[in-house]
């Protein structure tokens, strides 16, 4: 059997006359593009134009919600109760849908965006939020999480298909949580060294964590950080490792 | 045939700490509300308890969107581009829905707020990209005009439902339009004054201009000024008044 | 020797079309306004309009600096950089003085608002954070704080005048810490115990804890919560009886 | 006499993650640099670090205030009345001031931004409510404005100093405003025939306008547009050429 993966990219990142990212590019590579909802970045007009882009591309189309914290990037952890965070994401879901409707197309997945990400990895209010609100808004769509996370585990107790999403540019411990940004060895700078790790987390399942063991994991998706300078180099590169060793990269609606 | 008009009202307008408005009182009386979607007014907490107020008193929900301006309320005028406005309200219209959705009803209709209400009765780009967005997001929504504005025109040119609404407080000219603020007579202050222009409206399409002569009117809808401290008691008394002569109230949806 | 405490309140805490707090009332009875500068609260016309009343009615002015957090008007944790936080406070300091010197009054002090408050008790960077603004902006303007903080103690350590605030409304813990809003006995409820709490603590330096012990406390300046229901019948009642028991009321520039 | 002008920049435009302009490079060359403050674009951090750039390289530091409309990056119009525009303004004055202090350098001056510089030219309300804000805030500031414009003419009578801009790359019509920019002949491309243009414009007193005749103009300062790709390369081929025929390339302090 074909092994597959989808490549997720964050996107639609821009703001008014602000740009981040360069989705066009990076676009060329990506099978999902996470586009941001307007809380931590995009906006109306940003989310129109990232649809159509993605659209015209064929790369499938998910909501990427933030915290409201533009000033920010979403990136600052920030206390709210359970079910105003619930809100704040059924929101943003309605008004990113809005766009795919009103360009023809399917809303695939959710990705949660920066800090509310990683507090919806340990905290079980913030991991409940982010399911019950996709849940309430559309059962079908797929919520790309850290597999080793309160949001992959409550999202698939309500009964949420979860994609499971491997970091090839992060250091992993080997209880499969990441290694922090603080630590000097966080990150995986060489491209090589990435695609390589990525390749073998597909296809063998496994990954060489800090302390030198080999971890199992799955993965469904992998992230394409774009706001990197180098997102679409990235992103060439490891589409074009994959490809030569025979896996197929596709969206995640063709892969769960 | 019994005659039958709705009563609609702005609501859902207040954001984090900051409370305008008395919806549960005036949700009582009317049928239909407009709820705001975060932009000139409103929040996701507010939208889904608005939302779900309405549910429960079996009121229509409608979106109220506005310019991007919660410091001046949408109340001032802004000049934005045609697909910039027309992308900013399918954005509030896709939000608000998502909370319709998440109560288990539909999305009744759309009226546009303050300055861009407006405008779009003037302003040609403005009212085609309310129309287009309505169109565009879903074309079964009702628009709320006043009759006599391109906003009317062009929704209807494009095959969308109008309402036509009465505002039973303002004073008319001649061509339908209404008497500026800024004119000592813009205003019908007396309550009981204002009931029976709403029911000679409803009930012969005639209303007084300013200039004592009778102008034809089809009304739909009549609106309550939601922000205004007596919201509630006009609503009951509008209310009341038409039914003891015998005019139906009732949501849009069961009047076009 | 004539014993003296200040009474001090948030205000200004309007913004655009919402109003919060009856400043008007609030300012008969308190000597010290913390006023909100844009950020959790308040805008440029709020700020202007807070100002001049203040000033009218011979109340001193204060800075009430917050996170930028309309939505939960600044009553959020959020976890921000210690160099990014201190720009933050710069920036409100200098707003608000821009309006003290338009209406030609100096500004007295500052006190932080709601999360950044209560933060700055523990938190050594966020205290710093404050003091370091202050002292950078204007050193000698004082800080309320409360006496067991790591805001007191950064900001004496750098030289700031510091004014101890007792919270009448509050009970306290043998270590002079409030007992946690969570708590079922946190408030002290009734007005007249209040007072006669905030009574004791001036005239004698001493409070009850919630352990039934005495509690030796500093007061320079009594927190009146500006947006509460009865705030200026709370501020009223502990005027006239701090003035009963020959305790002067005065703004903190004539305390410390 | 030496004749001297002045080169003023839009600058500190970057917001949060985003990035706009290329300050460090522009400020190698001007010698005013016009801060943004917080509304249109900027924000705390950014107004630090770019005050203190600007100390360290020498510029003058002046305020660059425009509508709160971050979204639109301050090229939109907006309805504001008068006084609360002025509000707006003297808010924004008073942040930026609050960092110049904290770097210990004075505010020179006070250059409006986008659609506020725009309308100020023809707008009576607006062009009083920014030299009202300014002559409230500090009236040693000096104001950067067209030479044809309300904003001139009100500054002046209440007793203000106005710097008089040219606009070495658009042209002008014969009344000395600037032909608008939907026209085809707007713009002056080819940097060299703008230095030139602006060159002449200092020197002779003199620039052709669009009909082809020659208008008298007084030059105190020239905008070099801060947001340009090529905003540095600009700066540089016009203080070099300026300085080449002799004319002393000095801030609006050593001039007015």
């Amino acid at each position: 059997m074909v092994k597959k993966v989808d490549l997720n990219t964050d996107s639609g990142e821009s703001f008014g006359n602000y740009k981040i990212g360069n989705d066009e590019e990076v676009f060329k590579y990506v099978t999902s593009a996470n586009i941001a909802c307007g809380f931590h970045a995009g906006d109306p007009n940003v989310m129109r134009k990232t649809v159509r882009l993605a659209k015209n591309l064929g790369v499938a189309v998910g909501a990427h919600p933030g915290f409201p914290d533009l000033l920010g990037f979403g990136r600052r952890n920030m206390e709210i109760t359970k079910s105003e965070l619930e809100n704040y994401i059924i929101y943003q879901l309605g008004a990113l849908e809005a766009f795919t409707r009103a360009e023809g197309i399917d809303l695939q997945h959710v990705k949660a965006h920066g800090a509310l990400y990683n507090m919806a990895v340990t905290r079980h209010d913030y991991a409940e939020a982010l399911a019950n609100a996709v849940k309430t808004f559309n059962p079908k769509l797929i919520i790309i999480a850290l597999p080793n996370s309160e949001m992959r585990k409550i999202s698939e107790e309500i009964g949420l298909k979860v994609a499971y999403e491997f970091f090839a540019d992060r250091n992993y411990k080997e209880d499969g949580s990441l290694v922090p940004r603080s630590h000097p060895q966080a990150l995986v700078i060489n491209i090589e060294e990435a695609t390589k790790r990525a390749i073998r987390a597909v296809d063998e399942g496994l990954v060489r964590t800090i302390d030198g063991k080999d971890l199992e994991v799955t993965v469904h998706t992998i992230c394409i950080h774009g706001d990197s300078p180098h997102a679409s180099e990235i992103a060439k590169a490891l589409r074009t490792k994959l490809e030569e060793v025979g896996i197929k990269v596709a969206p995640l609606r063709d892969i769960l």
